[in-house]
């Protein structure tokens, strides 16, 4: 798979350069790329190479230096965003197994943020404060910590089956949470965790106006938790849908108002909301309804072949306002807290209902006008297009092919679907453009192949380096994709960057989707984590705030702290409970800047970042004491702890907010007892 | 300081395309540009806007639609980098409060690597296995647990003076600790950490042949921790300036062979290490020998009035090879565990010499010749540069303008100076090229001064936005400095990017230091923490592997682990410590891929990727237990946990490695007693 530089140039790139000549020609415009424009050489000599290159550089002279075609020529100028500029785009791509959220800018392919979800991040200080830690462990299961997550895929709150650009979820598949991130200051508001299922990846998606957050389980295991014997794999272990319902006023999850629909132990995989045609209802795929359980070192199958030994698996088909309706009706049991439909109810009530789907699928994505589904199977090479209408008329006639095992309904695949279209090897997912057509991402082929949705033709692919899954187009998954830009989220990165050792980067590329052909624009290696799923949303879509006002806010209530300070109201007061400090911080000091406690005393910090200039961020931190908060202009933050240990211990701010930036600092003096 | 875009375009950039321009004509080669070539606005209306452009863009066309100058095209050709392309240098850049390491490939200006070094980091396993878990533990400090740290400047090893590209140093200024990094595999491989002081800033920097690296404590106090009043201050509370013994074979420091100086209760701050003239020395500066420590909330001036009086503060002159001789002759106290030199002792053995520097001083940096030494004060106007040959020659002379009061004799700064230049306002660090020039950040002013070592004459100066704290230059601050590229690592973005909330990324911007103009090439933001320092070292230099042979290594010990896994050999074994299970991992399964257990058993996970395949690395996540493993290709790794609860918890692959990676998981079975 090793492939050398030159190879990559001929392929595609030299080949897609030889069309562009042919097409400038006829445009009349190859003077334009400074080719041969006056004798090469001479200009070539005349300069220095680029990394050695003078300000007179000419672009032949930069393009023979580092080696750039005229495709690389193009693609830099499409990319490039000088000082000052601002990106079109933004993607919110999820962290992996980091367990944050990567906010990237495009066309530019620049981070722009890591925003802290599951895993403590001291530049935010989170988890270093006792706002933020409480957050943290309000994501803890059955008393275990957790301090990371793997997250898979983000969803952007939608109103009308549109990105309205105020909030993202997403998932931490290990440990079946959901983080709810605020748009307005790109900060983690809320976590919830339910333990009716042990993992998740169905998750999250959203329906058309948020009213539900999707989280499917993956894995399944005993509802609730609880041990029963692997053997009873069949009967005792169940999969279930999750719909957590959204507060879009107060930006929340609401658990009370929240419930799951008990599933078959096959493996719930990707779902999707149906959408204006197909509004109320919701697709979720799945794999090993073979029912493998793996036992490798006990003489049964390893997974991975167990669980793809049928042809087909079962493709979901929710009615959720049905499940909505049931549970209003009571016709539910409660686990581990949760209103649950149970999976013989679902059947019998018409709220499941299955239909096949080959082979191994992973991805099922809904059309923008919410007529078509896409199913995708990795040992597959088609994209399956189920069409709403037919699906739904075999719905309301009850034209089933019998059952499965757990009684839900199976529609006879055949009359399911508008047809299929042969794409490749490994098709993994779905995205859509703004002119009718579809882009799937070829796993095993390493390539994105784009088909039209009206004829179900394949019309190009483009090699992608290497391993793609997810991809994800500009809107590409809304109500009205906007085109333009894709980018291909690959597993292996190989040959495309400078080694760093054994353990390589992603590799992010971005892919121009608006001409006749796809052009690779940039390779953007992703340097933390293993993004799975993003979403692209125009960035004029958000609104952040600059600073939080008024002055004291604590950005997990959006109200002004009760312990606020304010400027030359700062005071030291012992209490039952221990030694508060009201501390402000300005450029450049912390007032006051000598604390002097007790060995022993349980210390309270409030502490407030009394400016209102953009930018003006401050750091806190304390020495041999694992405190460290970041304070926003305006923010207020508390922490807590405990002086164990007699000493003289420095603070300091952590972000150089001035010239005198090293003097803001100050002393924590812990007398002895 | 909110400059619109357009401002930012007349200044420096349209000016210096107008120089182009000019420049260009005179070439004839202003066509190559591909300005007016036909006419623009045919080729304008020929084609769509970029972000709408058709693969037949032109030149003109894509400037026209994106807002580009013609500095903007030519930075964009010097920096972009085409698919499978390699950057031709690598920047080692602190991660600031994050704690951990960034790796950015220039010019593309893309990051290649986030190196986990003193925060726990899941993608990378980093502190989720017994390993990695070990190493971070043994940076706590008295039984504290720390998980985070302020990594301010990192060092890379040297041989002769120059980068040898085998090792990086990084210290965490918050708790006084310095890290290892080997560069063989990318992975933090020792923590360090003296009790001698409270917290560090001039931090890490080695000596010419990394026989030491250096760390000088920031915030005086009590040596060996306890406490003193604050009162106390000038007699009871110390600075210190520890080598740590480095042995290059081996990789690792060695703190039996490492020690300190003891120095008076100013704040040491930045340090650099004497090469060629100057070998053997070191050069520590400091501020606030006013010997403040505020108290604002008691009536007495803040530290940033308190520390800011005096003219002159006293850059540390220290004779190293002296001092090692005085610690194998036994004159030194052992405090913490470590021999210190006494002050006293210092001073009147020749090891300790002060020079005056003005004013608040905060950088120091040697030339590549080793004959100069400048100092820059915060608030002060001038690069001083110090002439070692004078240094030298006065203290052999014993000419001295008396002592301070803890007896360091003080040289007159008259005449231990080459001369000055005036550079602007809040001039901080300066780094070196190929030319004889000096490149030096002003901080207030947010430009770089580019000034002349000849004749110490000011030559240039360009804006950077905003803010600008160090500057690093190609090998920048070694024997042979390449020139080149220069990065200028503003503190503040403000008005640069798209707004992300009130928490704004740094900007690091790229200038082309090559022609006799400074050209700004591109702003690059930093997503997370504040990098202080960065390194930039020429890219092959550095030799990767690309993984872990033979087969079952443990990164930490370079050898194959006693727990090694064979495929075919895995296994589970019941030993009086609890439960172990030998796994195997490669695509798509483990071995085993049922664990069964008790409640309450301790587990030991045994787990070996057996693949070699490049990139071919697997993750390992048991769900509810807080475990993720990252297995790079031929990697060897074990986890210990307690299995508390009764349940079924899934395990799984978190790289996304295969088609059948979401198959490539199993069940950690734990039966009730």
């Amino acid at each position: 798979m090793n492939r050398p530089r030159q190879k990559i140039q001929e392929d595609p790139m030299s080949s897609h350069s030889h069309r562009i000549a042919i097409l400038l020609a006829a445009f009349g415009l190859a003077a334009t790329l400074g080719l041969g424009c006056g004798p090469a050489g001479e200009g070539g000599d005349a300069l220095r190479p680029a990394t050695n290159g003078s300000a007179g550089g000419s672009i032949s002279a930069l393009m023979k230096a580092r080696g750039l075609s005229e495709a690389d020529v193009e693609a830099a100028l499409k990319t490039y965003t000088p000082t000052g500029g601002r990106d079109e785009y933004l993607l919110f791509a999820s962290g992996g197994h980091g367990g944050q959220v990567l906010v990237i800018g495009l066309p530019s392919m620049r981070i722009l943020k890591v925003i802290a979800v599951f895993t403590p991040e001291p530049w935010q200080g989170w988890g270093y404060g006792d706002q933020s830690d409480a957050l943290l462990r309000s994501g803890d299961r059955d008393g275990q910590v957790l301090t990371w997550a793997d997250t898979h895929h983000p969803a952007l709150s939608e109103t009308g089956g549109d990105y309205d650009g105020r909030y993202l979820f997403i998932n931490d598949k290990a440990n079946a949470r959901v983080a709810v991130i605020d748009l307005e200051d790109f900060v983690t508001k809320q976590i919830v965790n339910s333990t009716l299922i042990e993992s998740d990846h169905g998750a999250t998606f959203v329906t058309p106006n948020t009213e539900y957050v999707i989280e499917s389980a993956q894995y399944p295991a005993p509802l609730g938790g609880g041990y029963a014997p692997i053997e009873q794999y069949a009967d005792a272990y169940r999969g279930a849908i999750i719909l957590w319902r959204f507060d879009k006023e107060k930006g929340r999850i609401v658990p009370e108002e929240s419930f799951a629909i008990e599933t078959p132990p096959y493996m719930q995989d990707l779902a999707d909301a149906g959408k204006l045609a197909s509004e109320g209802w919701l697709f979720v795929n799945s794999f090993n309804t073979e029912r493998s359980w793996g036992g490798n070192l006990e003489g049964n199958p390893p997974l991975e072949s167990g669980a793809s030994q049928n042809d087909m698996d079962y493709m979901h088909i929710v009615n959720w306002r049905r499940a909505e309706a049931l549970v209003k009706e009571g016709k539910t049991r409660t686990i581990a807290g949760m209103p649950v439909i149970p999976l013989e109810t679902a059947a019998a009530e018409g709220v499941l209902y299955f239909v096949g789907e080959p082979k191994s699928p992973h991805g099922v994505d809904v059309t923008p006008d919410g007529k078509d589904i896409v199913v995708s199977g990795k040992l597959d090479t088609h994209g399956t297009v189920y069409s709403w209408e037919k699906v739904k008329g075999l719905i309301d006639a009850g034209t089933f092919d019998g059952k499965d095992p757990y009684g839900v309904p199976i529609l006879p695949f055949a009359q399911a679907i508008r047809g299929q279209v042969e794409i490749g090897l490994g098709p993994l997912h779905t995205q859509y453009d703004d002119k009718g057509n579809a882009y799937t991402s070829l796993f095993i082929e390493s390539k994105v192949a784009k088909w039209s949705l009206a004829d179900l033709k394949l019309i190009e692919k483009i090699p992608v380096h290497y391993n793609v899954g997810h991809i994800v187009a500009a809107e590409g998954d809304t109500v009205s994709p906007d085109g333009g830009y894709l980018v291909a989220m690959n597993k292996w990165a190989i040959d495309r960057f400078n080694d760093v050792g054994p353990l390589l980067p992603q590799n992010f590329q971005l892919v121009d989707i608006n001409g006749d052909s796809m052009q690779l624009l940039y390779d953007m290696p992703i340097p933390v984590g293993e993004p799975h799923y993003a979403q692209m949303i125009k960035a004029d879509k958000l609104k952040p705030i600059e600073v939080y006002s008024p002055v004291g806010t604590n950005p997990f209530t959006g109200e002004v702290d009760p312990d606020a300070v304010v400027a030359g109201k700062e005071d030291v007061e012992r209490k039952d409970d221990g030694v508060h400090v009201h501390l402000s911080a300005v450029r450049s000091h912390f007032t006051p800047d000598i604390i002097r406690v007790k060995e022993g005393d349980t210390v309270h910090l409030h502490i407030t970042n009394v400016e209102q200039a953009k930018d003006a961020t401050h750091g806190f931190a304390i020495g041999s004491h694992n405190v460290n908060l970041s304070l926003e202009p305006g923010e207020h933050a508390n922490v807590t702890f405990v002086a164990k240990a007699p000493g003289v211990y420095p603070f300091y701010c952590t972000e150089f907010c001035s010239a005198l930036h090293l003097e803001m600092a100050g002393y924590l003096l812990v007398e002895p007892k």
